[in-house]
């Protein structure tokens, strides 16, 4: 992937800065919109490895839901989105070769992140409030298995605190469990403000954990594990060089500062790369995140956690999500 | 206080900015530098009103502790920091009403700002590894008093959480506990990135709590309080506005964007002011932090409850000040 | 108070412990016991101070909420919870001076309590997720005034790290804000084991925050405050003394260990008193509390911060009660 | 092993109950005794499986550091042992397969306990604080390798939070990073209470995660990981049933209750398992642990990783072990 790549992590924002660099639609990257109460959700298809190229992403399915309710603190809505959640991950995963399933597989769930740092926790956080039943699904009898899945979850940490690549943990233990699809959660980055913990991004391409530091040798990728793996995340941050890019192009929209600005950013002899280039040592160590990131990240977790265990528990109904939160 | 001030919460960076503005020194503001192992040290002295009113400070004495071993993580050189610390408070808790002072005063030490926010939790860290004896100073043998004062502490919370002003709190426990000294603890906002968990200002004017809101109507000052107050601080956030001009600023510097950049900001045109009224409701919700934040406050926290243990108790040695960290 | 009393916070025990001491019925003490879906609720009714002495606790009235479900983890019931609260809540604002009100009076709600020892965050925590509303009131146009009280709230620490008595910090900010009524929230200790994150007891009779420690000298009370006081725990932590006790009553019911410990049990030469001197120096260091207290925390905050909301707004409506929670 | 065992972790207070139970000593179980500044070490030996059995420990090295400064707060002394913890870890380093290395070994530390329940976290914080290096290892130059050796960590939750073993996520991840020795770091049961927080164990015999669910099909030792395993750990929790055993004798031993506690105990007709039997369902869900254990905990994982880190690492001195914790 090239450098723009790594700007972020959403798939309807890569193919948005393509657009801008190239003037037109990008061929082999669909896109579908559809309204539902409380948010939008946005269907990206990247049909081939050429579109890959183009906007940065693996070939594969990317599903968003937008809602500024993420962020409301109203936890009927909250519940409403864990529906929403549950439906949206349902769908990728009936695509996926789960979808001749008997529902007696193992599904492994991994928190990737820091629990340490709170935009890095969504994942270990989300973890936390599953509901895990593979130590126990053997022992339970034949009706109560019928409806809950067997799953597991592993919080494995990061590169810096284990020393160990974190696909490389993950694989170890997909060997010993043997799971028949990998579901991995992270705390993502965006490239505007506004996705900040407003954008629920769901995909069926993996991930590589940590990808910022761009010494991964293997990733957490259908590839690499031998089973399926869906990713999912919310924005928590945003790269301190993406702010000021974000910034320059409100500047340049405003009517206040009209000649300078847009000037210097329509002639583009300064390219977002170029910016990019010379603010990384100088930005590269300081995080921008929203107000209020502690409880935003309790309330997404929990959304999250909802959703995955009514997609893959068929006894637990959207309206008693609450009810099986850890 | 104009727009300005309100950029940063040091006193150096002020007269930065004042300076850049008006490209020649600022009358009735002093500015003396002291290296000392490990660290530097600045005293800025605003003289009067009128200078105040052109940094947008308050007058009175401002002392800056800058250390990159601050970020270290290295306990030795904290514990010598905290005895840097403890210099420099006591200067000027001598030079203020204390100097005079027979020891047997109580000092109310504030932890300003909210424990459940990472970069706004200094103060009750601080307040929370202090050495607090004002519970049990009257029963204790004269011997002992000598070598110890009367402290107490109060972490009284933010505006949002609480629906009174900070500052009234602080009043009405100072109406019951009559102390001689306040010490006010804050997380600061700085200017430049780079100040980020690396200096610590002190200063015998007050602050203002939460000063961005702009509605407190009384200061923890020593008009509003009755009694001495000295601030402590370090820069945690930088508003997402000034990481915008502190950009720019970069930029205009780095050679390999020479022409529309430097042309832009040299013409100034487009100032900071204006900048920062445009972005205002575009980033206000964002907040830039260091990585790492969570340890860095830890680490802070303790080398300014052992500063202030050092400098208020007599008998606490400086080798000896983590044997006192509560 | 006698020793007996500082055993537990519950006026329910207090009131079993004299008719196990006595052998009858304590006159001057009424108890009412009704069901509700969920839950049982008691009220005990402390008629004299000659009553109070018997089972050491203040006359006035005790209202307990006993429910499994406090422990459940179901949100749904929880919600249900908060509602029970907000009407037992009601009902003893109604019977105090509060009754006449107007709607305007300013509430204070105290979260007593130390928050960084998480059986003693209780107070804290709720206070933290608390609606509070003072700092917005006057500003607020007449109609949402009138749907709204104006709430403020503290958490003044605890004794050991302000080295001020939290009721005199109370008094302080009292005496600036004006307050009609006090709300006190603290965890409570028990004397069962089966208490523990099950009763919620709420009272008119005040509270001496930390009472362990016996120095205070001005109590959270109508008294030395000047306002009404409702206190409002729940017990998270049983006196390491009084598992002893409990243990030893345990074993004497147990038909497997028949003789001997029902011999020295009846023969009462070993009093619970005398085994609580001679255990407090070897085991005062210690507390015994619930496996998941964490998330029980977590839980029985968000109820009682929940039910406070739906008592002290009007327009907040008991269905509505999570969309509140700070 | 025995029910008994499952009272306490630690190899010197089985060997006493052991004693009590028998009256003389257990052959086949060896005691050292040793003094240093501040700490007194006890080496057993546990030479074979009939003595195991005695004791319900695995044949083995046992060695316990006991100090009250581990509660002191101390730093400096803690940094001293922290050097006293690194010695004996090399001892028994040497002894094991690990004596003839050549100081390019991959040690995998692993953090065992529950990050989200305070006494329960001892492992994952000390994971947290240690130096990690296998990821820069293979990159870094060869005089540099000669100091440090390759260490990698990781925290794997426990058996409820996962649903999967522990020790199966170990032994997937041994199978990927192929270390030469294991370190595993445990919260511990303790049978008295004055043991808390006061005593560190070492030992060379392995260790089950949980055991208390006694469902563990494998555990961390070297017959099931395929490498050598080292334990260590620290009691932070007392067993709620250990507690009333405790007290018991505690009261026996007063003078002040002579008859009938005395002679209960010493008929024996009540047995502490069967106490324990009848008492598990009742206080089952009970943990007894330390005041302040947030505090201690913080202490005891940085006095832990200190030693490890100097342990391992032949470049870090003992006197500058506060500078490489993370």
């Amino acid at each position: 992937m090239d450098n723009l790549a790594s700007l972020t992590d959403l798939a309807v924002e890569s193919r948005n800065i393509a657009i801008e660099r190239t003037g037109g639609e990008i061929s082999g990257v669909t896109l579908d919109e559809t309204e539902v109460d409380h948010a939008k959700i946005t269907r990206v298809e990247v049909l081939n490895e050429q579109a890959g190229q183009q906007i940065g992403k693996s070939p594969g399915n990317y599903v968003t839901i937008e809602s500024e309710d993420f962020r409301s603190g109203d936890r009927q809505v909250h519940e409403y989105l864990s529906g929403v959640v549950a439906n949206e991950l349902n769908n990728i995963m009936d695509s996926s070769s789960l979808g001749q399933n008997n529902g007696e597989e193992t599904i492994l769930v991994i928190g990737l992140g820091n629990w340490n740092t709170t935009p890095d926790a969504l994942g270990p956080r989300v973890s936390h409030h599953l509901l895990v039943t593979r130590h126990l699904y053997d022992d339970a009898p034949q009706d109560s298995r019928e409806g809950m899945r067997s799953v597991c979850s592993l919080s494995p940490g990061v590169l810096g605190l284990t020393g160990i690549e974190t696909a490389e943990i993950i694989r170890g233990v997909v060997d010993r469990v043997h799971p028949q699809l990998i579901i991995a959660i992270d705390s993502l980055a965006a490239r505007e403000s506004s996705r900040l913990a407003s954008t629920i991004q769901i995909s069926d391409t993996g991930i590589y954990p940590g990808s910022g530091l761009g010494k991964q040798r293997i990733g957490i990728t259908e590839e690499d594990m031998g089973v399926p793996v869906i990713a999912m995340g919310m924005p928590t941050v945003i790269n301190s060089v993406n702010i000021v890019n974000d910034t320059i192009n409100h500047l340049a929209n405003n009517q206040n500062v009209a000649g300078e600005v847009q000037q210097m950013i329509q002639q583009n002899n300064i390219s977002e790369q170029l910016i990019g280039e010379i603010l990384q040592p100088f930005l590269g160590d300081l995080i921008v995140t929203p107000k209020g990131i502690d409880k935003l990240i309790g309330d997404i977790s929990r959304i999250l956690a909802g959703g995955i265990n009514v997609a893959l528990h068929p006894d637990i109904k959207a309206e008693d999500v609450s009810l099986y939160l850890q």
